[in-house]
């Protein structure tokens, strides 16, 4: 099963089964370096027990990752690394572009012409909503919210 | 200047000057509806004091973001909006696509065939990385973190 610990390559860097260049690392988090990155640069925070998705995440470990997005994004920006901008990035889930099933943000540097973005379709992505279709989704969400 | 309150739409939201399809509000932040979405049930979360960037954001206020997005990554999935997966996404600094300059994280639902993805460059991006490079990284990064 994809989301089995068995299989979680982060497991392994948590179990020093595999290598890894680690950034920071305290109770909750470990923080280094993605082997694939966007750019150079490119860090993953993720929590240091098996947690396939956001849900599994407890809140308090979840507010933990935020911080250091913040604090990474601070030391990217004063890094010797190209960075004039940063994008934080979650996956979750599959069909979100999740591949390692164990929660992890991204957070990578972007600077001017570094070639990547978002494709999307120009007839489907980004096109003004209609105000009665935005109060409906967000009446929808209210009665989801707890 | 683009980072100037006066001109910020999200301010003008705040302060009922825009129309806004609003989900959840508390004193802290604003939870509401994306004007252009990438698909529906596409959500803005944001500080509900002027910050253009998530340096300007307190730790509290991003931690509980960081908290609601996880409520509406749920919300999302049980509602009646096609919902297979989730992406968190932030823009920080114009180069990193930022459009706003008022701190705002995405969350938006992701469905298979929904034609959205990054565009990169195959020859750059996502390319296996030499560990004595990462490891010069993770050491650079360690230094500049307080």
């Amino acid at each position: 099963m994809k989301e089995a610990k068995e299989n979680c390559v982060f497991c392994k860097i948590l179990n020093k089964e595999l290598p890894v260049s680690m950034v920071y690392e305290d109770e909750k988090i470990a923080v280094f370096v993605d082997l694939f990155p966007v750019n150079e640069g490119h860090i993953l925070i993720i929590p240091k027990y098996h947690a396939p998705y956001m849900k599994d995440v407890d809140d308090e470990t979840l507010q933990h990752i935020m911080l250091y997005a913040k604090k990474i994004n601070a030391a990217l920006r004063s890094s010797k690394y190209k960075c004039e901008g940063i994008n934080l990035f979650v996956a979750d889930g599959e069909t979100a572009g999740q591949e390692v099933f164990h929660f992890h943000l991204h957070v990578y540097p972007r600077f001017r012409e570094d070639g990547f973005g978002f494709k999307y379709n120009a007839s489907k992505h980004f096109l003004e909503s209609e105000r009665s279709n935005m109060n409906e989704i967000a009446l929808e969400l209210k009665g989801k919210l707890n």
